[in-house]
């Protein structure tokens, strides 16, 4: 028996007009390139989805049509990301409404936050909705961890569905996966946000991986699932380090010039565009564009990884 | 000629009700008190008056109840808090339809920035509306400090109309101060969000303060304002020692049951209703409140440093 | 064909006496105790052998007593742990005085750093010595992280023979595995200091492990690596799960009168204690001791991963 | 009744050579330089003297140096700067044998600490010493704060003789300042690290600074110190001001090239180069010197400010 929210499950890009409004063909077609490359799950309103960049009215655009497009076909988590209880609340209710099969939540952010307030936070938010709740443990984004105790505790006693660990703290994260497995957990989803270490995080108990990457090549992150439940972990190697290389592609854009966030944004968006899935790599502001030659060099890496002829 | 923020403009606080909506009233009365004590203005929706910690709708609430009660006595200063671009101008169009006179607006925060996109994101916000741009400069809460260089540069093309120095930086402080007058950039207002070196910012050529403890003692504040402005350093420092004392009500929330801020804003809270000011102590969730042993410790603070009997 | 450094290399614990001197039977006795194990290599005055608190003549006494029992049965490799280049160049003096094989050394701290510094830092010290350098990558300590593009490319000149990778970022430690082989740097030896993924990051490559827990439980990592090249990883992952059990030892030391240096130093020793390897778990100043109730704690949770009976 | 450590007492620079041995002339030099402008005490191998990057041996030539030339004119303080108690303790045992009037100790660092064990390392070390211990709070260096209610309980105790406040948080100063007068601790020596907030530091009741910046231009801040006792602070303001404008030097060495340590002490240096102090503007490996170019921005700052012709 395996949890609901398994597998590749990858954070939706959003794709953008240039005057910032959602690109709702594109994104419908992206949803299609997802399915049809069988992933698993889909994940929006996540920080890849540019969540923190997106208008409430363009959050409930994108959740309307990704719910409605999938039409029940895999589950549809949605982020409700937000710095604390009441305004996440709100997005929860519109989520619910919307149609989602789950929602995503971090840790408080702005605020000042403590491991006390972090439990109330969602043990609040669990007596706010009968939606299965996703902890989303982010510390570049809210700046602090989730201990691996308190989500245990918290699933234990039916607040957290899961947790999306984009943590990179791969030990805490075989914590949660060791403490699901002692504590009869079954239900309770253990996703890692990694993109680098899919097979690994699979191979130590992981049911399911969130990676960004796969905007970009979901049919590489969805072999590595299959050929890991096949037993076959050299062949999953071997795709994933072949997606390593094509997740240089982040690092192409100038340090100088834009932020981590623009560089790996723009990167996934440009590498969708050149594959045809999306008709225009815009970023929200304020993130800095990728230049001509940027692009260029990102055309050349998908050529390398096969993703282009 | 003076800036038009200028002098004492606490970070007013939002008293809530039990069950965390506004309390209209009470927020009415605190008005009431800060303008009484002769404060030069207000500045409603910081990170003093729990603004992240506040659903839209109690943000407008709040921002209309004070601009329309204020009536014009003093500049309405209103924050405009949210992660980037397009989320801070919806905040702005809100803020500027209830009558701000100004919008308070930090650095992108949960994303990932870059100082070329914290530049872009003012420059985009000033061609979204005619209303000052006060930058907010709160490292502890957004995780990144503005540049002098860069604020200046802002304040000389226009974009900025002051700023809200919160970072405790003191040395950058005084860069932006000395750079104000190389630049003869009289209308740009510098405030420093210190509630303890407010005479030595004074001194040093500030503008103007946004001491959250203004709401338990703003007549405190506003005699180290007149002090300082009659050339009576003596007499300001004293008072700000005394209202040093009278800070320490922020560390008696426990730190092993809650957050610095819950203790601060619980403290805040806490003597503002001993004082007769607010009705209710209540702070927004997922905040701790403050026991009674440790409200007892407060109203003892209170006495010792004359605010009650 | 091997690197020279590979296999289960513990970062020996350095026994003290009451008067904090170096107790020499004990470091004798817990060198015997690695050995007869099946350790293939020793690591010397690193973090977990309390390098940092040692003065030199005790440093000194490490490197000799352990260079000389060891007596070529494995390669030991010598910390050199240091603020700056002048100093380090003096412990590596030392280090191959006293016949070390290898010397281990981290970027520059203290002294605020830079990604061309430490690259002149490593390349200043190739020049004075003829000793294999391993670097070591520990940001907690050092609050730097080594660039994994530059850490490959001292490897590519001959700079580097290897790197300690304790800064859990799995995704750089990747990037690292994959780096040596695209550039086929056969001889550079990509160590984990992870205690907890041992298992998979020999599957992702890692030519060996420096667990400080080994100090502990040598059998039990030996067997690891073992059971990972004989391709049995099932029986490697069920043994680090026992490991990670063990490990939970680090974290019985309270707190509130501690810091984690001190709670996992004092584990390690008392463990070692109880187990009959050392004769005293006193840890260097000014790290606090374990109490009595806390010790029993730590013989509990041996007893349950069956190395007490 | 002022204390034995007050005034302007500047962080020596260490002239080196370029076989980067200590330049005894040129440090010689530098003390009558630092002596004839009137300075009241000096403080060498601290963060300013390059303390983290001479060998010990260096170390004990420049105290030793110091010691003799200023042959007890004015009191010298010896930083015993090294990551935790023994090693200190050597330190302050060579300092003692070199004459030195005080020490000046940090936390303990690389290692991870804890405030309980902050507060034993400081008492460990006063059962030591005769000397007199300068707390020294520099969290850049040593990544933790010292926290202001230890630093004065420690001061009751008679374990602290004073402290130097690096740390840049003015609050806490003030609390330290505050502290000192409501204890009566009237030998407890508050200096500031500060060089740009001299004036505002002793108007707040500061006894002393220590401005690495009063290498470059002793009698700057000699004049600010007379100013403030004789309360001309407008006097001192336009002197600090001044001294604001020549700090600027510290930010010329380019980022992409050097860290902000590089660029600070190569800029020290090179300006005392520039007024005949020292003969080698050197810095100890593995710091990145300054450019041609770079020097002579510094040079135009220099004249800008009065300091060259």
């Amino acid at each position: 028996m395996a949890t609901t929210f398994r597998g590749i499950v990858p954070p939706v890009c959003t794709p953008l007009r240039d005057n910032f409004g959602v690109d709702v063909r594109s994104l419908c077609r992206t949803v299609d390139f997802l399915l049809d490359a069988g992933v698993h799950g889909l994940f929006v309103l996540g920080s890849t989805s540019e969540v923190a960049y997106l208008p409430d009215r363009h959050r409930a655009l994108v959740m309307e049509t990704v719910v409605d497009h999938v039409a029940g076909r895999v589950p549809v988590l949605v982020g409700c990301i937000d710095t604390t209880t009441l305004r996440v609340a709100e997005h929860i209710d519109m989520a619910g409404q919307a149609g989602a099969d789950a929602v995503v939540v971090t840790a408080p952010f702005y605020a000042r936050t403590h491991p006390g307030e972090i439990e109330l936070h969602y043990r609040m938010l669990r007596d706010r909705t009968e939606l299965p709740i996703v902890a989303y443990d982010i510390p570049t984004a809210v700046h602090s961890k989730l201990d691996s105790d308190l989500v245990l505790r918290l699933a234990e006693d039916g607040v957290l569905a899961g947790i999306k660990d984009s943590s990179g703290a791969d030990a805490s994260f075989r914590a949660l996966v060791l403490g699901k497995r002692d504590r009869g957990l079954r239900d309770f989803a253990v996703l890692t946000g990694s993109e680098l270490l899919v097979d690994t995080m699979l191979a130590l108990g992981a049911d399911g991986a969130v990676p960004g990457l796969a905007n970009v090549d979901p049919v590489g992150f969805v072999a590595i699932h299959r050929f890991m439940s096949d037993g076959d972990s050299a062949a999953a190697r071997s795709e994933q380090e072949r997606l390593l290389r094509l997740f240089s592609i982040i690092d192409i854009g100038a340090p100088d010039r834009m932020g981590r966030g623009s560089a790996a944004l723009g990167a996934f968006k440009s590498a969708m565009k050149l594959r045809g899935v999306i008709d225009n790599a815009v970023t929200a502001p304020p993130q800095v564009p990728l230049d001509d030659e940027e692009v260029k060099q990102i055309e050349a890496i998908l050529a390398e990884t096969g993703l282009l002829p």
